[in-house]
């Protein structure tokens, strides 16, 4: 079967310039692959026309299909559209269905419309227009020489939904396409090379069509397995015999079997058991607690969080001991274990973490520098405390301090 | 002055199957860009010999500067210094350095050392070696041709080390390069389209070597100046006079004219007027906190903040009322209100921050659909709450919700 390629062209100043960091080619690459359409190359280029039809024709030699997303914003600096005219050889010509959606978006909210927002519904007359159920600018999708092209806004949630909708739908129509299976296993508390080393043997003898990433996510690990084939239940067998091999390899550092989120993990630990948890965040600033409820449903197990910044935060509300403050500071194993205990009291739950350090970049000493934290995660019957001493910036220390912390009571939950 | 670009190519499956979302490209342009040097064209391509190679080739016909990421891991799918090796006519060879480094690492970490850890140390024999002082995988200059080639780690906090201890101070060696100046306006309360026919005659006669961009960011608009030139100080004054009429232009809308978060803005208010915040937060589940001590030294006016998740969480900690909850439901005017009050008093500070939600994707009702929120800001004299429907997913939902929240004590404040 033939491999079907994308190329993926992100047009846009601000992707040069790195003021946006471009989520929408990830989000594309994972929704191809998972209907086994391999994504060959991702080109980012400015808002300039000759760099816009060089990409177009470079890209369009070496794939089958070319995803177009930006450039097609009501303001000044985007010239998508009349580029992708003299690409395409033709003009621009108005198209009722589009000028409807804008008429429409606009009378909705009450705004006035402006010249520049009509001109969203100007499209090249050789294109067949896809709607956009979320925003004025209209989607094009072109056929030349055998080649498909797609332009979109680099709206993320326009585009996705142009794609939900129309784009995947049509993919699947014109292209007979390979079946793909990923199986993801998370692992914690081992280094990408030492897990590698246990796996020297199982790699060698992984056939051609079958592919091991390593993937390191803050302080766990991603190992996916990745398989192509012309029949879906056989490559999911052969995948299926493999990951059970490679997870008995690994299984006492096995975080989870699914490519799920640390917060979803815990969510699953916390619903089979109908157990519920709170946490009580210094240095996190509140990060857990976003994290558990950014999975749908964690109302169920989630009951709330005390972000406790300041000392009198921690004692007013929490109930550590002035005394364990002044005579332990902040950052230490008992303030941590009182910060349990009080949140455990305060919102009534199971289990609670807690977290207490040093992000940085200032705040440091010569006993505690920069990077020292301390997490405890418990019940009323056991609290575990871990010190890490972390050597990131600000937000990594701060993200990697909150992988750990949720990682120490999901071991306490197991144990 | 001849305008110095650079190509930046990301090497790794998982980009291409969006495992990882790129955030160096970001990272990288925005150094580059302070120093004027513009970042022509940003390719993203698999582990695969033949694709690394092509790219090398192609980029380095368009751009002065080829800087590689990616694919130096000690896992058996990294093949990029092979690959280097073939690209340079040159062989790999044991850097003493380099394999001092891997060594220390090792040993300060208490680990055994690995084949496979100590291969990280070998280079190709034509490059200049780049220090890592945050891993194992060291750095590669090349020169070929007047062109210059990079390859560094994929790891974030790796090549960035790298870049701002090396690179960078080496590329401005290389290069007599322009002066760049940016000047950025946050503005709020008015659409892209709006915002652009206020300009329309501003925009029209910019000189060509200043552009303007409208960077869309939830529901705030960043108009970002940008000028080049060959003497930094006449470029900073000429772009103050074109950055001054803008902000006249947009006083009603201006949030802030430095390119900052909204974080930030908060922080600077608070910490000129000398007050204090807290936050009560039910839907957005910590996130604005976390948003506020993103922010160094947000101690100094951040206190803390209750994730009141569940009803029994906004009764008992933060004093909503039984009979407010049972007539209004979670999601009011009366409750935000009412947890404004109660944070306000639980964590004794000036101000308060409370919102109430429902982010979706299940949990509306007809009278509440998912998307419904409400937000308020206040102290103890004055609270303001505002209703907003969103229409995106869950995560998106969130962050607007956190972005109008936070906007709107920041009106408060400035009332």
């Amino acid at each position: 079967m033939e491999k079907i390629t994308t190329s993926i062209i992100t047009i846009g100043d601000e992707l040069l310039i790195g003021q946006t960091i471009d989520t929408n080619s990830a989000w594309i690459a994972q929704q191809l692959n998972a209907m086994g359409i391999w994504v060959h190359r991702r080109v980012a280029i400015g808002d300039i026309k000759e760099d816009i039809l060089e990409a177009l024709e470079k890209e369009a030699a070496v794939s089958n299909i070319v995803l177009i997303t930006g450039g097609l914003g009501p303001t000044a600096d985007d010239i998508t559209k009349p580029t992708l005219c003299t690409y395409f050889n033709t003009r621009l010509v108005q198209n009722e269905a589009a000028l409807a959606n804008v008429l429409h978006i606009f009378e909705s909210r009450g705004l006035p419309i402006l010249q520049r927002n009509l001109d969203q519904a100007m499209v090249p007359e050789s294109c067949t227009v896809i709607d956009n159920k979320r925003g004025t600018a209209p989607g094009m999708w072109f056929e030349k020489n055998g080649k498909i092209y797609v332009s979109m806004p680099g709206v993320p949630h326009e585009m996705q939904g142009m794609m939900e909708s129309y784009v995947l739908p049509q993919l699947t129509q014109h292209f007979q396409t390979p079946a793909v299976i990923h199986q993801t296993l998370i692992t914690s508390g081992m280094g990408e090379s030492f897990v590698a080393e246990r796996l020297v043997n199982f790699e060698a003898k992984l056939p051609p069509h079958v592919k091991l990433a390593y993937l390191p996510s803050y302080s766990l690990l991603k190992l996916r397995l990745t398989a192509f084939g012309q029949d879906k239940v056989s490559v999911a067998a052969e995948v299926s015999v493999l990951f059970h091999e490679m997870k008995a390899l690994l299984s006492d550092i096995v975080v989870t079997d699914q490519d799920i989120t640390i917060g979803e993990v815990l969510g699953q630990l916390l619903k089979e058991r109908n157990k519920t948890v709170a946490t009580a965040e210094s240095c996190t600033g509140g990060l857990i607690a976003s994290w558990i409820t950014a999975v749908p449903g964690s109302s169920a197990y989630f009951k709330g969080s005390v972000v406790a910044y300041a000392y009198q935060t921690k004692e007013e509300v929490l109930g550590v001991k002035k005394s364990t403050l002044a005579a332990e500071g902040a950052v230490s194993e008992a303030v941590v274990r009182e910060m349990v205990a009080g949140a455990l009291q305060l919102l009534d739950t199971d289990y609670a973490i807690a977290v207490s350090g040093i992000m940085g970049p200032d705040g440091g000493t010569p006993e505690k520098p920069v990077g020292t934290v301390w997490v405890a995660a418990g019940s009323k019957d056991k609290v575990n405390a871990v010190k890490f001493q972390l050597r990131y910036d600000r937000e990594r220390n701060t993200q990697m301090t909150a992988v750990y912390a949720m990682n120490e009571l999901r071991k306490l939950i197991l144990e």
